[in-house]
């Protein structure tokens, strides 16, 4: 035996953020492995909105975690302890590790796992975010779905998170005048001065619409949107005719009893198409985007920032920390 | 001088329904002919939704109608005098004739009318209607929007409605179960019985929604959305990964102060993809598509209905019942 293995598990679902009731820290002993098992020890879990979601009980992609289960989480773990020939001491795997300092690795897993190669200039962490879910979220969403064409003027929401701040270097890398939406002043500053965003906009300032106008002179081709309600209403707005709407988040409705609304209307008016999308459809084009992916961040121009909370046993608070907008760049969990 | 014109004015903007402050009955001798122009008298007029549209002070497709001016109206004409060589007295104009019984149709208007043909088995109303601007918007609406194919479900909102008509029969045509909601019984019989719609839900009925489940047991490939708000969250909550949302209208929002809101949510879980559209797009395919509409009316492929409203002077009353839903099929007013 191995110690102690801690383990969050959803003890009810939650209302609004995430109150002392929702996540249960557990504690058991780590098993003895089976034959085709291997022990995994979970070095960095990604907090994601989407954990929120699949906290509810209500439709989505993969079914919500069920009562009593350990909370389900993206992460990186390295191998201590194997018995099963693919996976060897030593190697970093990412996947659904858990929100947890231990994860067997076995039949019931396995798919959601893949090997994290060394790479110089690359880091472990960057396989949870660039090289990631987020990286991949903001190339198909942008690519396939926003399809950008150099001049156009693209407004990303929640510009200074994870899979914002890679959407909209991309859009620069496209050739598109991007604008970028987030919630402080030193937020607005790193997208702007260090990503190469051409304007930042803080919506908590009053005449924050007005900025927006004043940014995207020529209209807005596409709105790559991560928030949904007032923000995408004002960006809506702004569209130009047959312009594009990426849909990949309306975080502003995550923590609410009731989803964010937001107004078809302009949708009529200006022929828009808005696109919802998941990564899951483009899983045969993720070795190609990787490689892109890494080539940009190896040669300097894709840039990231994390915000790293240590402590398996501030998962919840690091959870909240993204409804509340606290972190820049990918919220990492160092359990 | 020929008598009267009497002519709807636009007084004031409406608040919800139009009220008898909106529209004001004016009259004013008809205008002696110049060279260039020709006098139509209109003999129907399409009552249509984006009238309500058209009075608001909102960002719109067009420009709202002015404070004073005529009421915007499409309808059907025949011209009675001309000074001009293309018009000539006894030919049928479809175009912008207003809320009014004469219009002179010269420089300023021209762009907008077009000669009806004589053809057997089609009616002069028929070119408002099917061969008009609801038959294009729902040929082109479904064809190139919703790209309807052989064993796909089909729901249409507003489906008794001028467009939903249609739009239903053009989803039978293509191999479609088609599943109609409307607000009355003797609309769902209508579209049922007489057009062939595989179901019909009456959205008034209390379990509408489990009937709706019901009707749909493979979930929903295409909504032809037409109303907006609740009834299209019902329908989105049914919707098949990947599919497809045509926003054509929403009328639930036209005769309130706010729009109509729905949740974004289901377009990300779902992929689904929502484009609205103008039938603006695609003038140069209106022969090609007119003479395909007309040939399955003319085979009896295309059934169709009207509401007809006689007297000039019953125009507001006419534009209230659209949003009452107190017409069935296509809703003209005969000055």
């Amino acid at each position: 035996m191995l110690g102690i293995n801690r383990q969050w598990k959803l003890a009810t679902r939650p209302h609004g953020l995430i109150t002392p009731d929702v996540l249960q820290l557990s504690e058991s002993p780590i098993p003895t492995l089976q034959d085709g098992q291997a022990l995994g020890r979970v070095k960095y879990i990604s907090i994601d909105p989407t954990m929120r979601v699949w906290m509810a009980d209500v439709p989505q992609y993969m079914p919500p975690v069920p009562i009593g289960e350990v909370m389900r989480a993206f992460g990186l773990a390295e191998v201590i302890d194997s018995r099963r020939s693919d996976f060897k001491k030593g190697d970093k795997l990412s996947g659904l590790t858990g929100l947890q300092d231990f994860v067997p690795i076995d039949g019931k897993n396995t798919h959601s796992f893949q090997k994290v190669p060394n790479i110089p200039f690359l880091s472990d962490t960057n396989f949870l975010s660039i090289l990631g879910v987020n990286g991949l979220t903001a190339y198909f969403g942008l690519l396939e779905i926003g399809k950008p064409q150099s001049g156009e003027t693209l407004v990303v929401s929640a510009a200074a998170g994870a899979t914002g701040s890679i959407v909209g270097q991309l859009g620069k890398i496209h050739g598109c005048r991007v604008v970028g939406i987030a919630g402080t002043d030193e937020k607005c500053k790193w997208i702007k001065e260090d990503l190469g965003f051409d304007a930042a906009i803080n919506y908590k300032h009053p005449d924050w619409k007005a900025q927006l106008a004043a940014a995207t002179p020529k209209g807005v081709d596409i709105n790559f949107e991560n928030v949904g309600g007032e923000i995408m209403q004002a960006v809506l707005n702004r569209m130009n005719l047959h312009g594009r709407v990426v849909l990949c988040g309306l975080i502003s409705g995550y923590t609410t009893e009731a989803p964010s609304m937001a107004s078809f209307d302009q949708l009529i008016i200006k022929r828009l198409r808005v696109e919802g999308f998941l990564i899951l459809d483009y899983v045969s084009k993720f070795m190609d985007a990787g490689k892109q992916l890494g080539m940009w961040k190896m040669t300097g121009k894709l840039k990231d920032r994390q915000t790293l909370v240590q402590g398996l046993e501030k998962a919840p608070e690091a959870i909240n920390m993204l409804f509340r907008g606290d972190n820049i760049g990918k919220l990492i969990l160092e359990p």
